[in-house]
């Protein structure tokens, strides 16, 4: 990951910040990897590895215990101090010390399992909580350089989709379509393409389809759904293509598709309940007799993650705020025929929304 | 990841042998998610995501629990079920009811922590232990077939070598070589790029460098560091470059690290132990008086995961077999000056070994 430039300050903010949730929750210790939260409040993301990075934040301390050879790489922003361990030392003892007795421990999200049941075997008695806990209050609410790189990398993904609707795709492969993205989302200035699904014809039913050898023909639609990272942070959009005109059944589905997203879109808003989108998406589906077909939420949030909260899901009363970012990407899904899905990345505003995706969101009819 | 492609069979033997290994170690549910063991056990590779994929093997069943959206991506081998879950509904309440009550359960090494903790919530009183345990066994004896796709990605990084050994690498920035290095390992046959260090000057010092907008100069040591995937099999191989001649210090290291890396070569073998093949390597080191630059293991296993065991490091006894495939990399780094390091992917024979990269192993000058 290309290291995320904020100014020191804001670390030591933010580390400051993760305190007062950590006291709020009695939890004494935060121990984060790999994952997003360690950047969040560093600026230094762990290798995913076998040996141990770990963020150690306790209430009067804040360290990065790191294998020696990676030390280097970790930049000195005040914040936080670094513990280098040696290739036959046993990092997670180091860890079990610093933490400090804590009887409640806040565990990153997406760090290793091992980790945390080794962990658990020095740290006998500790009662382990998702460190998520903590990080999201400050993670949600994204402050406007967060949001600037989250525009910019909308922009660039929408500069991708400008260059797919003059592209031919008929006679290629899903997986060269999907490599021209991964290309095209760097050159549009992204750091690092992080994935894509191109999904043509039945394939495009299944919404995580991974591209294939599938030759792309006349007549196909054509999913794809694809991001990268810029400054850390991530894109994320969907447009669907059709090879030639669409059948009328298609057409009529699109239509749907598209007022179901335009009504997502406009029910986001401050004080708006989550899980209140993702129904006024799929009423527009249930008037129009698609609903069944749409088998997954609408939305994700995405930050420095490419999904993270809010989710835009039945049963999610959460409340947005100002500075939240998520998807908001309706789908149809006819299993073994086709598919059609759009999405973009929409903010939260003070007085309403402003979404980090502007290509057009009819179906682009392609050769 | 790009699908594996072993017969059916294959799956059902490996579900087999590691039912042999949890009973051995009285572990009666492995629950593996993210990571390799799932693929190697049966074909399907889980998507990081807060969405839980996870595969369940108890005595008597094998089930993949699946969010719906990604159902359809799964191949039935016959081997196992697959059971999706809803977009509102609790996964890890599905996992923790298979699991059927086993007092000791093994867990993914790479599976989300988040996830370790709400199963621990669910299954109150139940032992977790590492499935690396149970898995480890099978995995680190690689099969014909599995040597073959080494040996296939080790060649290809060989030609990435071949072709970086002619270029011009003065004037450009690292990041800007790293990006042609990925495409050259895609060009050479590999479904994915996973990695690419290049460290040159002063950042040649730190192992683990992440290439930046540092422009190579005339006068500078490069070490390029990278692997891809191929078929699901890791390659990873290193080769250091020199901007025009070196001075004679460099050069006398050069020739140390090369003898080092020979000899690490010469001692891998059937009935060795791990840790002496890093002493073969450390002691010319010792010899020639760099061995203090010298600060990381000699080597990892390496297969689905391009770092897994058997490690080559001090302390650990164990006794390499037919099968074994492991990198031997020794590396010497003066800091803020330069670095070198020469990798090799060895797989361990029925009569010695048999190195799976074979690029010239000498300091190459370049331009």
């Amino acid at each position: 990951m290309t290291a995320i430039h904020f100014p020191d300050a804001d670390y030591a903010r933010r580390i400051e910040r993760a305190r007062v949730e950590m006291e709020r929750r009695g939890v004494g210790a935060m121990l984060v990897s790999v994952g997003n939260d360690l950047p969040y409040l560093t600026g230094y993301g762990a290798m995913p590895s076998e040996r141990l990075t770990m963020g150690v934040i306790t209430p009067s301390d804040a360290t990065i215990v790191v294998p020696g050879l990676e030390a280097p790489r970790i930049v000195d922003r005040g914040a936080f101090a670094v513990q280098p361990w040696g290739e036959t030392e046993d990092p997670v003892s180091i860890v079990a010390k610093l933490a400090n007795g804590a009887s409640r421990v806040a565990i990153g999200a997406q760090t290793w399992s091992v980790f945390l049941v080794r962990l658990q075997q020095q740290m006998a008695g500790a009662e382990f909580v998702d460190a998520t806990e903590v990080t999201r209050p400050l993670r949600i609410l994204k402050d406007e350089s967060e949001i600037d790189l989250l525009r910019r990398a909308g922009s660039a993904v929408d500069r991708v989709v400008g260059r797919l609707r003059d592209a031919k795709l008929s006679g290629r492969t899903e997986a060269h379509v999907a490599r021209d993205v991964m290309e095209m989302t760097v050159e549009e200035g992204h750091d690092v393409a992080t994935f894509h699904i191109v999904a043509s014809g039945p394939n495009a039913a299944s919404p995580h389809h991974e591209p294939g050898e599938r030759v792309i023909r006349d007549g196909d639609c054509v999913v794809v759904d694809f991001g990268g990272r810029l400054g850390g942070y991530c894109s994320d959009t969907t447009r669907t293509f059709h090879v030639g005109e669409p059948s009328a059944m298609y057409a009529e589905a699109f239509a749907a598709l598209q007022a179901s997203q335009a009504a997502g879109r406009a029910a986001a808003g401050p004080g708006v309940a989550a899980q209140d989108i993702d129904r006024a998406a799929r009423r527009v589906l249930v008037a129009s007799g698609h609903a069944e077909w749409f088998i997954h939420r609408l939305g994700h949030g995405i930050g420095l993650d490419g999904h993270e909260d809010p989710y835009l899901v039945e049963g999610n009363e959460e409340v947005l705020e100002p500075g939240m970012a998520f998807s908001v990407e309706p789908g149809i899904y006819m299993p073994g025929e086709w598919g059609m899905r759009i999405e973009d990345i929409v903010v939260c505003t003070e007085d309403g929304r402003e979404s980090l995706n502007n290509a057009p969101r009819d179906l682009a009819i392609v050769e």
